[in-house]
Order: structure tokens, then sequence, then C-alpha cells
């Protein structure tokens, strides 16, 4: 337990921090349909932006509306277009390694198979069992379908699976390391780079999930030797429910790997749908079947909020929110039996905290009805997500002080 | 060539079929930007319906900005739902046989790899060299993933792949006979009964590509044996560009065949999130990752509105259109050295034509100019997509002879 700052429960502390806080005119960006939510939920669904509110309606009147199947014109590039500015902005990625597709469990699904088939003799993959469960069903099944198993890591809870974890299971016959960046429960951050040179120190590929990060805090996937990546954007990327997923391969893996899913998007010269499934060289080999066209404009409106805000400001804040959030725990929450579900270390936790007693999902549920909007995680964590551009110090403050009535 | 109508080439004549035409009020619910416009490609992206524009808006400000996290309460059961209401007003099919999910290539992967696993030993796949692309694509990739192979049917370039073309290709080696029920150039419609016969006496199972047959013709997925189908809702459905797909299993084949992507969206109690993948009982277990919630919401408005129009009109009214366009072919086109690139035999003909010559690429570039939107299709189709619920006749009358002044 940290010393508790003796500002931490007052509201006008929350105020000055909010007041102090250079993200702040950020909020007016987004639809806040009702001021008096507080909404620490946008780890799941992120907010509406005005802009994408106004581009998806012009788009919808306009471009399907209007231009009918002339739009395809634009629209066939946005793949790849949106793909590039995800990685040039928010992934550390360079152009022709990102493209948008599928949801993260098909591109998760495409890339962890490619891993395989591209090490053969090598039939392990290594996850943890705290991994996010499409990640795990994912890996289970395509681990399955070559022979081979899931070898599972068991971390702590709280902290994550650490290098020090993962190392013991690393061995010639793992073909794939696969991680979440940062944990969906705990926010627990995994050491990229560490685990990347673990990995390839024995001979194996690592594929990262980034959707619980992206958006939220600076990712350089080249610079730690990231292989594959997948991710969501309708998290702190807010680009709506269902949105398209992106998926990273690193240039030097894309003569290598091949996508199972042959669909005729991939396919080189794709409208003189030819004989014979000729993939397109580079990352456009993994797109696969018409694209939600809607849903990567909302990416595109997504990424260019993030790239104003700057990931440097955004973690800056997150950082401070969760630290605020942690100061409440301490003085409120802990000495009614809750524990904290996240890593107390700043550089070690990602946008969101969990807190945790026993009663978690009836405590849950009756803050939403008290209209504290958070997420009940099995077994006993409420998951409090503090979506950096849209949360202020004074809802996390208000948030807490509710929760603290409610679980008194 | 059929004998000449009298009264074909007159543009009075159309307008007569339009105001006897029972489906011409319905056009008035779609949103037509342009009235000069000639859209004869709704075979292709299909007209916005207005309601889908007020329920999408609504949809974006209300729901996603405004109800947020908690709108999946009801989100989480479309993909069922929908489901169910395209396969009870367009597909024949029963309760829990349809999900609407992921893109139509990826739910043609899902199931012919399903299929093959179903069937040991079996390591073929017939299809037909004209069949759509993606599917081609698709079904070379399962197979080639299993150490089989595509058998390859080469059928008529117009009148499509008969029974008699797929029998001799079938044996003991076939695990899957994949084909479209409408082509996707000529139009041609397959014999859905007869060719799941062949392939049921031959121990192997059948699944049809829906996609240019969907909402403008009757479906019997029961009565004509399907085993599997997978469909689009970009085209006759109207439900907007990259709207989920459709994927149907016959409820007798729900626990033989299993879903080689196993995601979070199919397992059973999905938020216990527990270990180990366990499927969900029945169509569910089909679904993989976040479903795209804006395009489930829009096939559902396009599911109305067909339901509304009834299949058995929008038939009639789909033969009626695309026998006009071949009356205007005989009368203008066949003179100027086109062939009809379509079944003329209206019970063998989907929802559009194809009219073919040397130079249809230069042509159809030169459509759109005048402001006619049709396909080109290689090597040398024009095809005109005569969307039942948003065509004229006149529209046919008037693109046809600007068609003829171009070529002349």
């Amino acid at each position: 337990m940290t010393l508790l700052d003796p500002a931490i429960g007052d509201p006008a502390h929350a105020d000055r921090l909010d007041a102090a806080d250079p993200l702040a005119p950020f909020r007016d960006e987004f639809v806040i349909d009702d001021p008096t939510l507080l909404y620490l939920d946008g780890n799941s669904l992120g907010r509406l932006p005005r802009a994408t509110d106004a581009r998806l309606r012009s788009f919808i009147s306009h471009e399907w509306g209007g231009e009918l199947v002339r739009g395809w014109d634009r629209w066939i590039d946005l793949p790849l277009e949106i793909g590039d500015r995800l990685a040039a902005t928010v992934l550390g990625a360079g152009p022709g390694e990102v493209v948008a597709s599928d949801s993260t469990t098909v591109n998760l699904y495409k890339l962890a198979s490619a891993a395989l088939k591209a090490r053969p003799g090598r039939r392990v993959v290594v996850t943890d069992r705290d991994n996010f469960p499409t990640d795990r069903y994912v890996l289970e099944g395509v681990a399955a379908a070559v022979g081979g198993e899931v070898r599972w890591v068991v971390a702590d809870a709280v902290e994550g699976p650490q290098t020090g974890d993962i190392a013991p299971a690393l061995d010639a016959d793992v073909a794939l390391v696969s991680l979440s960046l940062v944990n969906y429960r705990s926010a627990a951050i995994a050491d990229m780079a560490a685990i990347a040179r673990a990995a390839h120190d024995a001979g194996a590929l690592v594929l990262w999930d980034l959707s619980h990060a992206v958006g939220a805090m600076p990712i350089d996937l080249e610079a730690t030797e990231a292989d594959l990546a997948v991710g969501c954007t309708y998290k702190y990327m807010n680009a709506g429910p269902g949105a398209p997923a992106f998926l990273y391969v690193r240039r030097a893996l894309q003569r290598e790997l091949r996508n199972p899913i042959q669909g005729w998007f991939g396919q080189r010269d794709q409208f003189a749908m030819g004989q014979g499934y000729e993939p397109v060289p580079g990352i456009g080999s993994w797109l696969t079947g018409t694209p939600t066209v809607m849903g990567l404009e909302a990416i595109d409106e997504g990424v260019r909020l993030i790239g104003e805000a700057g990931l440097e400001r955004i973690r800056a804040k997150s950082v401070a929110l969760t630290e605020h959030a942690i100061g409440l725990y301490d003085a409120w929450l802990a000495p009614l039996g809750f524990t904290l579900g996240s890593p107390r270390e700043g550089s070690r936790r990602g946008a969101h905290i969990a807190v945790r007693r026993e009663d978690a999902a009836r405590v849950c549920a009756q803050l939403i009805v008290a209209g504290v909007v958070t997420d009940f995680r099995e077994p006993d964590s409420i998951r409090l997500g503090l979506s950096p551009l849209t949360t202020r110090f004074r809802d996390v403050h208000d948030g807490l002080a509710r929760l603290r009535e409610l679980a008194a």
C-alpha cells in the first residue's frame, strides 16, 4: 500500500487535475449523450467521436446511397490505406506491414495457422492461461489442427506473464509464442522486446494481441522485434461495435507466411478473376473477403483523433488516471475488503484497473443501475476502463465514490 | 433468336409495364440520390433502403453513442436472430440453421474446411471453372491443406454447370461439391435438388454459394436437400458494402461438422471466459469474433423489405425484367455483333443478364460516363443487374438504348 495522498478523496482535487489536463478538450470531440453517465468501460466499447458520427452519416447517404458501386473505386484501397495509417500512428510499424480486415479472432487464426505452417516440425504454441478467451480458443484449434498442442504458462494473475515465466516453456518444439500486450483483466503489460528475444532465441515466432493496448499507449512493433500482431479497433480506437480488426506481418516474414484463407481480396489482379489463387505480394495477401467499409471509415477517424492527441500525452494521462483510481482504491476500497487486481507499478499497467472482491458481479450490476458503467470479469473483478480521451479525473472520483457506497 | 415483340423498343411499352408492376411502389422505399442515373448494377451493390438510412443513423447516435457497451445486451443476439429471419424469409431453412457472420469468403472457408474434415479419406472438392473467383480460391486452399485437390468441371459458359456435367466428376474421393446457385457472370441457375442428389449418391456433401440469388428468387434449402450454404447480403438484400454474410448448416449435420476458427462468439457460456474451447450446440458454434453490428442492423431492414414484397412477386418481376432486356438485346444489340451471355430460358436465368462483345470493357467504361452503371466482367461481358425492387422497365429500355448508341 502506498502512502495516501492527503488530497485523495477530495472532489476538488480531481477537478484540479482535470483543469490541468492538456487532453481535456478532446472530450468535446465525442458524443456525450447523457452527461450524468459515468462511463468507465471505454476499454470494452469506446465512445463515438462526433467526426465519426458525421462521417458515417455522410458515408451512408452519399457514398453508399449516392455513389453506389462506383464508391468501390475509393473503398477498394481502404484496408491497406487504413493499415498504413494504423502502422504509422499507433503501431510503430512501416508502410505495407498492416491491413485492416476481418475480426481479431479471424486474424489470429490466419496468422497463427500460417506461423505453424512456417515452422514445420514444431507444433507447440505457447500462451498463458490468463490470455483473452478468443486467443486461447483459436490457438487451441490451430495447434490441434496440425497435431500439436498449446503449452500453457501459468503466471501471476495480477502481474501477468513475465519473461521469466515464458522462457522456461520454450524449446525446439515451439513454433509460436502468442500473448496479449495488455491483459484484458489485470491490465498487466508484457515486455514485448524481452519476450520476442526469448522466442527468437528458441527459434519461435511471436504474435501479439494488441487489443487492450492500441490507442492507449505507444507501441513499437519494429523496435520490439514483433513478428506478427493483431488487435481490435472498437476499444481505444473508437471505431464502433464490430469495426474491422487489424493485422501486422513484419515485412521480412511476408514472403514466408501464407494466408490459409485464400480469398479474392488477396488475389493479384483481383478483377481479372483469373484461374488459380496467386496472392498479391505483401500485406494485401492477408485480406480475405469484402471488407466492412463503414467500419474502415470509422477507424480512419479514430486514428486521426489519436494522432492529434499524441500517444505520449495519452499514455501520460492514462497512467495518471489509473494512479488516481488506485489512490482512491487505497483510501476507500481496500478498507472494504477489496484487493487490487492490477499492477501497482505504473509502467507495468495499461489503461484500466481491476478491483477484486467475491461479490464483484453483484456490485457491478448495482453500479450500472447507479449510472456507473464498468465490466465484471470472472471470477471476482470489477474492471474500470479509463479511456484517456474521454474519461475525466472527476469521473474516476465519482465512479469510485459510488462503488464505495454500494460496497460498504 | 425469339420472334421480336412489335412493341419492343417503344418506350411507351416499357412505361406500360412499369404502370402494371405491382412492385413499382417499392422503388420509393429506397434512397434515389440522382434520378437520372440508370443503375443496372444492384447485383453488385444494392441500393440503400430509406429505412436502413434512418435505422443506421439512429443506431450510430443512440445505440453506439448513447447505450454504449450496454447495447450488447441486445446486439449479442443479432447474429442468430438475423440468421433465423434470413432462414424463414429468403432461404427456406429452419430456425437455428443460419447465422449472419464474417464474409462470404471466411464462411466458405469455415464450411469447406469442416466438410473435408467430416469426410476423412475423401480429399477432392468438385466445383466449376466458372464459379465465382473467391469460391475457387478458397476451395483450392482448403483442398490443398488436407493434401487433396479441386476437381474442375468445365461447363458451358452461358448455360452453366448442369447435373450432367457434375455427375461424371463424382466418385468415392469426393468430399464436397461446391457451386454457385446463380453464376456471377451468366446468371445461369444450377439445379439445386438434382445436384444435391447426385452429390449425396456419391457420398459427398453439397455447399451452395447463394450470393447472386438470395433476395431475387425463392430458395428452398430444405426441400432441395442442401447441406451447407453461404451468401452475401450486399446485393439483392441491400445491406451495404461489407455487411456480414450468412452461413447455413443443415440441422442434421450440426453435430458432425466443426468450425475450424474457434472463436469466443462460438463458445458455450461466452462470458464465463472459461478454459478450453467448448462450442455452443447448434448453429451458434459457427460464429467467430465480434460481429459487425451496423451491418446486422442493415440486413434486418433488407430482410423486412424482401419479405414485404414477397419472393414470388420479386421473381416474377425479375424474369419479366430480364425478358424485356433480352427482347431489346435481340432488337438492338444482336445486329451490332453482341452475343447473349445468359440463358434464354427464363427459368434457368437469375436476375441479371450478360451481353458479350470483344470491346465490352471499353463500352462499359463509356456507359458509366453516359450515366449507365453496369459491370464489365472478363473477358467480354457487360453485366446488367436488374434488381427487382429498384429497377424499372423504363430503366432497362433507356439503359440499353444508350448502350446501343455507344456500341453502334
